[in-house]
């Protein structure tokens, strides 16, 4: 394509949003028209099916379950007058909270405010949270926010040690809708036990985000703490961000929550559109189709070019794996589907992995998003001419042409600056492409079944290591691997058992190992 | 296979480096004999090609230069004295400035002691840091690191204005082995500005790891920095983490340096052994060659479930995909070649895109990171006979089982605990089956060619910016973005024009933009 070609193409499908100031490109994803009219039908039904799904329908039929993250910023869209209200009192509940906390109304029983938030929760209740808060997070602000997002022991004491100071005054919020996410739960007794070896009351400072009648909800309240806050089940946890759990620590932290529920807002209403050009969700799901030949053939790569954009990638990660990555389609049929989505930031990646995009494997397509404003304030010439701010936006835009001239695609994503307002849009932008991607490959986005059976999985490794303990016991002598395995009745799982072993005696756990670690066949195990 | 069969696969093929204490699993990737076998020829090549390189050959002929990193922790196998000689000097040197600093002696000159260290570097020179940082970042560390990585203003002024109150205690540390990596330069600049702007002498705060003659250590000594350090030609950023680049910042931190160049030493040694079995990093080349038949068709997935080795997949990223991330072979052949690496953590992940990993699309394999000891000291009971530290570990093997029962394959490496010397060991472990590997495809694993025109590529664009400015200035009318594309002599550039136009608006930075901002023909751009 020559270049007067090109620029026509940039410009016949340059998407602009005047009043978020947010442009869309995709001239650089090298669809024709004949594809766009081939993706006409399914995107008819796209439209329908997210209309639907706005209008309250069972869009996620697997859990029989509504799907109205939509609804959270635009609560007149809720199908009945009962969860507009639910939404909006949420809401107001965390206005009246967050202002109670800032002004010391709300105030732990050993210190005149709480100066710091500690967050626990995984997946979709940290990951919506962690980017906000790093896109977001204001100079000197009213509470200094900490995540704890994972079983892991000495990253909790990691934790732990650096609030140790502050403890008395550190807020904590446990978010886990049904209260059984093992990780959620575990962090949650880590932190009460550490609150009490330090003679606080935990429930004086906990606070929770949860299911209505969930396992954690009636701790909480058996517990008396501070407050809790409600997940609703027709939102799942990868679109919350503008539910509670996103909310109550983005508003803690001082971030304009309404702003960004507003950004939000404007976003879904353009997305309504039911035409692919000029719907900036339709124009991304359809480059994704034509990318990845609408069964995930190439990886999405996020670009920002933005420091404070870093974990936009790893959001997205979530959002659109998880969405997308699933084995059957609606009608039961085995599609292997999904899009893998990796990328850190720009220009810093052009010094690690961009090489590979520019000459090696390619199996990929690139978003860059791009941010106008470069900074408050004026900039120090590092140049005559050029700023650090100029440095930026010509790697993007070199990095962005280099990659075309070698047959690699890219969108370009523009905002004016990283805001609230804008940050909630772009979370729109995508949580809308991928609803309508989704309809377009026919799979159900808002359920996650792997990860249920990953829960399950780890609880049969637990039971056979209560089993293995017992065995070890009882044996009263050092045992063989095998021997062991068969005690336990699970002759078929001696590597697991193995395992187990290996774990438990690293640990002072009571069981011992001798004979030659890299023979396992060799070992004899004993309790201790 | 059945269980007893896989059983006596993973025994069979189990590695186990008993003065490490590390383990590799290699069962679950489904190679069989006939394979091994079929890839011997190439692996006899790639074990003469490895020792060839530590032994002094140009093992990067496109920049015809050695390759040295593994004699940064075994100085005798420099091939002449005088690399040994600087080696043995410049670990010396940077031992002997660490305890200065830390005593006081080096200090300041508005403060008894230096409390914090600034990093400024990109890629290579930051990577490696910033994974170490992580990794092994010390309780109560001599000295607090921050890292600026990147050419972003806001991005910078986040990182100064959190430094602001201990700016005249902390140590400056620039990284860029010409000094003409642009980002690194701005960034050093825009520090230097800052510097000044508060009455402070940035020279006495500054130190620079440089390549020798480099137009950075003229600069340092023309300025009268404190010290510098040097970047040997001989080593690529990518894998500097045992030079200067990666030892000099660890140590000022309080990082045992000494333990990570002997862990490193430990795992080259076991790993010259010119067999596949027995050979860790061979090991591991065989089974990227497996999966992604030698054309990296899959992605490297890297799951360590341990919080401080969350940068551990962003490291390997750049060191698998900036090496061999390659156009060519090494005959000239276009191959495209290179293995996309992403990951963060377990059991974090599992809540993010695992999903798709269990059902999605199989292109890719993971690579768990197990460590061993759950924390320092004993942990509570979560459940009863379960801790937190049993729960990371049961939602590893599930995962890892669940994954293979569902054709998804992968490679478990097992450590007992997160040391430098355990650090040193990871980082040899890969660097090693990145030279193999790229033995066994054929490509120049040490060059990045890609990154240069990168850099290239922007100043074309800033070239063009600087056209911009003037012309529009020369034609003190209003004019189009065809005409001032017309005035510049680009008239083929008028959509980076129009983007160059788009940020200097946004940055008030003397050009106005009127007409309607969604169809770029109405524009009219002026001087303001």
């Amino acid at each position: 394509m020559d270049t007067a070609t090109l620029w026509q193409r940039y410009q016949d499908w340059l998407y602009y949003h005047e009043g978020l100031g947010l442009y869309l490109d995709i001239s650089r994803v090298r669809f024709d028209d004949a594809f766009v009219d081939q993706l006409q039908p399914k995107f008819e039904k796209a439209f329908k099916d997210l209309a639907a799904l706005e209008g309250g329908a069972i869009a996620n039929p697997d859990e029989h379950r509504m799907v109205g993250h939509y609804w959270l910023r635009n609560p007149d869209l809720a199908p009945t007058p009962e969860l507009k209200q639910d939404i909006v009192e949420t809401l107001e509940k965390i206005h009246t909270f967050t202002q109670k906390v800032h002004s010391g109304e709300i105030h732990p029983p050993d210190a005149p405010k709480f100066t710091d938030v500690l967050s626990v929760g995984i997946g979709g209740s940290a990951l919506g949270p962690q980017f906000v808060a790093e896109a977001l997070g204001v100079i000197d602000p009213p509470m200094t926010i900490h995540f704890m997002d994972n079983t892991d022991p000495a990253g909790i004491d990691r934790v732990l040690t650096k609030l140790n100071d502050r403890l008395a005054s550190t807020l904590v919020i446990i978010t886990s809708k049904s209260g059984g996410t093992p990780e959620t739960r575990n962090g949650m007794l880590e932190v009460k036990h550490f609150y009490e070896q330090h003679g606080l009351n935990f429930a004086q400072h906990a606070v929770a985000v949860t299911g209505i009648g969930s396992k954690m909800e009636e701790l909480a309240k058996s517990e008396g703490w501070i407050d809790i806050f409600p997940m609703h089940d027709w939102v799942g946890g990868r679109t919350s961000e503008m539910s509670a759990v996103g909310l109550l620590p983005a508003a803690l932290q001082g971030i304009d929550i309404d702003a960004m529920l507003a950004g939000a807002k404007e976003m879904d209403d353009v997305t309504r559109q039911p035409t692919v050009k000029g719907n900036p969700s339709a124009m991304l799901a359809l480059s994704w189709y034509y990318e990845g030949n609408g069964k995930g053939e190439k990886d999405m790569v996020m670009l920002p070019y933005k420091d404070s954009l870093l974990l936009f990638s790893r959001y997205l990660q979530q959002l659109v794996m998880e969405s997308l990555g699933k084995e059957k389609d609606l009608d039961g049929n085995t599609v292997y589907q999904g899009i893998a989505v990796y990328g850190n930031k720009g220009s810093t990646d052009q010094h690690a992995y961009v090489q590979q995009l520019r000459e090696g494997v390619p199996n990929f397509f690139v978003t860059f998003i791009e941010v106008l404003g470069d900074r408050e304030g004026a900039s120090i010439e590092v140049e005559p001419g050029a700023t650090s701010g100029d440095f930026l936006s010509g790697l993007l835009q070199g990095t962005r042409q280099a990659l075309y001239e070698n047959d690699r695609n890219s969108i370009t994503v523009t905002v004016p600056n990283v805001t609230p307002r804008l940050v909630g849009a772009l979370i729109a932008l995508y949580e809308r492409a991928v609803s309508l991607y989704a309809s377009l490959v026919n799979i159900n986005a808002y359920h996650q079944p792997g990860v249920e059976a990953g829960k399950k999985a780890a609880a049969t490794v637990l039971d056979l290591q209560r089993g293995v303990v017992k065995a070890l016991k009882d044996a009263g002598q050092p045992i063989s691997l095998t021997d062991l395995a068969t005690k336990v009745g699970a002759p078929e799982k001696v590597e697991t058992i193995y395992m187990i072993v290996r774990h438990l005696t690293a640990n002072d756990r009571g069981v011992t190992i001798t004979g030659d670690l890299g023979q396992p066949a060799s070992l004899a195990i004993a309790a201790s």
